[in-house]
């Protein structure tokens, strides 16, 4: 039973997805892909065959070919057409953010909760949750040789940020892959922020960059986060738990090494999609696994829309910190109800 | 347009092989598997929805629900079963060896371009052609950043051998992978291969354990070989290509490292199957995109029959070494007319 | 010309220096050892002809015999017999910290400044300053190709902690190192700290253990510096400069990997004496060098007792933190006049 | 009890060991410098107070303020200088090799046993058997726990060869250093060799680069060798022992890592002088520890002339083989009587 997706966005997120859907994934086939660029949509569609290219999400999702919507539009769409799947009762698969604020994130979670389907029908893409290097650790945790976790230490490094980043736009855009994989990893929200600026880098304009982030879950671990998007070496997300008799570690994923001019040289990729290539393939076979077995109660690795939630709930801590001079900041998660 | 699967052979790799083309295999179903073992077959088979078991591979071959043969059963059936493919005009990718002589290997060659459908049909299951580490290694070979090649040194290990092993299967069986994925890397054929014993492990018995081999390719690349069946503490692969001005080495691919007891270890798999989970998938997805675009003689990296031909005949000369002291032996490559 | 050194204290640091400066330092020799324990004196002494044990480390220092003194006892002892030999003209050698407290501190500054000798007589043993990883670290920032220093992470491990370890002896024996090392590292003052503790490990009785300290520098770089005395895995120090085009890392200094049981592992020492022969042993070098220069105004990378003042007022600082709440606190220096 | 040392040469290997000698080892002083360039020899000596130069290496040996000599000239000029030394019944450090050929050596061998002193006089300069990668390797090895060695892989790597470089002085200047070094790690003689040329580098003139020699001992491990003096990127020395049941192998000795242009690099040196800095330093020590001591014929590491005998024997072996299509040939050292 083949499984039939629309996606919406043909800019480089829903071009991967479109892409690795088509030639990675077992039992997914790309129907449509809609873009307000419709030429960027019909460039998108053109190597699948049968696809149709539309400039109109909401037509996809409401389109007869299409069982299940991928959503890699801008942020600011993500909310109405997480909203309007609802209301078509077709499950979807949203890039992180959910939506912009904590508000609208509620909205979305209750109008599931309440929605035609009376089942859950949003998958959100925090894909690190299927990383094999986070993954391994976790299982590692798991297994329990180093004891419980007591620290954790995160770097989250680009290349260069986008055109119009800020300070918010770096705690909601990158900050919060570890605001969703930490819980994540050690099965316990996050309480409590605070925010504080590195030195300024000066070869950034218009906002602070790097930032550090430290983070209290529930167990009482500690975690600092360094997100630095203009870090210019590469790409490079790292992660650390400390243990009470030792620790786990993400490693450099690169396949080989050079010896050159020198010296032995790892090479680092130039953005997320080398590094993160097979946690997106992993999460969309899984998205796809799932709506094959029916059984969206299933357990699964998925976040869902409630996950989504509760990262907006912290990053809006962390902004607050950030506005108020790095005060420690408790989060504070709204109830359904 | 779904390629319908029969998959001979049903241990380790036949199942591994189930497995990938459908869990992570783009536009692949499997439609039957074979095994002599009847049980093993439905086992194996259960998990795919529709898939039936058989106990007669042939008769796999020969059933109408089959586009292609994937053959995974023992070494001594492949001639056999290959042949019978090619008589039913189906394409094939058989796990490496073609055949366990070079004479055998020469007859499915000519069967092929002689056969009722008029074009190639064997594919050969030499999957490190898909390993992200060697195709980085090629990609950066042609580069061109470290020069001409000069040496490459080779590591082979695996964690204990199989119940019958014997310094020729240790040739046939592991050493072969170096035969067809040095050739491929180098862009020239080995012209010659010496034989040398390492001090044998007493750990081992029946045979000598472990092996080193040298083989120089028509460019005049010296390679050095190291095969160890029971090197104990893990399976591990390794090539280093040294060149001119720099050089290129496989890492070890773990994801994570830990801290513990005194040290910063990073984990080896204990066999080839985590080691090389991406390359089999890889391979299995190149050789249905291949047989979806219906042009078998499009430029692809698959390894054919004529290939297996050519491993099998540097094992021959190895072997001819093993055997007369470790002299140096001339490779040769019987001619198809 | 032989410098003849004196060293009081003959434990585990005292027993290391006496050896070093015996077996691999040019141009000094230990002609005297004291200790309140004058078997254990003794046994320090005697693997070195004519070197003599008093159980007096004040009969040291007033002896004909002694040039210089290195002092490795009992932190509570050590402004008393820096004091001293400040009256004797000696010039001294003295293991952090200078004293317990920064009014001691400040004490021995102004008797220095003061004391007959007219010119500085303390070394303080801040040894990281020659450790090859951190000066090859000074180096490489100095010559530019990271850009200005933006963030440092610090990680500063042992296996476990001494008997009567506290939250604030972890910050005055341990995370002291740092408190010298980062400004000498940056060229820039510690104005600004604040202390949190981890998740306490269950395995540690009496206090909380690993602690996390942040230290903002003049220059606005900030450090993150972990401090966990009962890491149980190994010593383990790290310390990574975040530039604005890159960054700098210490790495494990291990000579040797070992495969071995499904791992690549390499070795951690047990505590500081394997990680820091080398800078313990450069450091007495250098002090032994600069003594014979006979121009102790010379530059040279050896702490000095102001520097041991320092350090002291930001260790005091990150413990006014511990006691608040983890609020952040401003580094005060006493000005000597 | 300082030991007054006499060096002669004042080339880059001279002049380390006068510097490293002045600087950096315990009880010893260097008294007198000896190059047939006299300001060379000036030059060098110049740092050191006291110390005398002289052009005349004959005329250091006979001074009565040289009580050991230090051999770093060229080597064409050791063996008489050595013989001057046993005459003189003064103890000789001399660099490798001993003598160009081994009638040569054995010549010296020979005077040594039969000379006025009626002991041992004469170290050979294999400082190797000081790095401690080398001696970590060797207690590991003696600890157990990879079992038996059944394989070595060396690899020797530099930037550039010297003008006169040739296949034959690649193995007397380079190689020789593994015929040393492996002896005395496995505990056994090499008995059988057999050169291979790699393919030859297009940026080399004059000379075959690299080379790859395999070695046998006595107990029946295969090493393999490769040589390569025109690597280009850096200095590079690798070891790794395969035993029964795990490797044990070198790490790049580099202190720091950098993150920096797309890759995290680790440096290797331009040539020797950092990589074995520690090797030299240790081994002069223990040079002028057993000098001390006053017992020559104490347990110690130092090579011996003999040992500088057998590595002679060993190379003249790999140079009949290169010279005879890459025949195996049997290692015969002559004995003494």
């Amino acid at each position: 039973m083949t499984v039939r997706v629309g996606v919406i966005g043909a800019g480089i997120m829903g071009a991967d997805h479109v892409n690795t859907l088509h030639r990675s994934v077992s039992d997914a086939v790309v129907t449509m892909v809609a873009d307000v660029d419709i030429e960027r949509a019909k460039r998108t569609a053109q190597p699948v065959r049968g696809a149709i290219a539309t400039a109109d999400g909401f037509a996809l999702i409401a389109d007869g070919a299409v069982d299940a919507v991928v959503i890699a539009s801008h942020d600011s769409t993500h909310a109405a057409l997480v909203l309007a799947a609802i209301e078509a009762g077709k499950p979807v698969l949203c890039e992180k953010p959910l939506a912009p604020t904590v508000a609208e994130c509620l909205s979305i979670v209750r109008a599931e909760a309440g929605g035609p389907a009376g089942k859950p029908l949003i998958s959100l893409g925090f894909m690190r949750r299927f990383d094999p290097g986070y993954t391994d650790m976790k299982q590692a945790l798991a297994d329990g040789s180093i004891g419980n976790p007591l620290l954790v230490h995160c770097v989250s490094r680009g290349v260069s940020s986008a055109p119009n980043a800020s300070n918010e736009s770096s705690v909601t855009g990158s900050a919060i892959h570890e605001f969703d994989v930490l819980p994540w990893l050690l099965g316990s929200p996050i309480v409590e922020v605070s925010w504080y600026s590195g030195r300024p880098s000066g070869l950034v304009d218009g906002f602070t960059d790097p930032h550090l982030i430290l983070l209290r879950t529930a167990d009482g671990v500690l975690s600092t986060l360094e997100v630095f998007l203009n870090a210019r070496y590469g790409y490079d997300v790292r992660c650390e738990i400390v243990g009470e008799q030792g620790t786990l570690a993400l490693r450099e994923p690169a396949r080989t090494a050079t010896d050159l001019s020198r010296g032995r040289t790892v090479g680092y990729p130039a953005d997320w999609r080398p590094r993160f290539a097979d946690a997106y393939r992993l999460e969309l076979q899984a998205w796809i696994n799932l709506l094959e077995s029916g059984d969206s109660g299933q357990w699964t690795e998925l976040a869902t829309a409630h996950d989504g939630l509760v990262a907006g709930a912290v990053a809006e801590a962390v902004i607050e910190s950030m506005h108020d001079g790095g005060r420690t900041v408790q989060v504070s998660v709204p109830t359904l109800s």
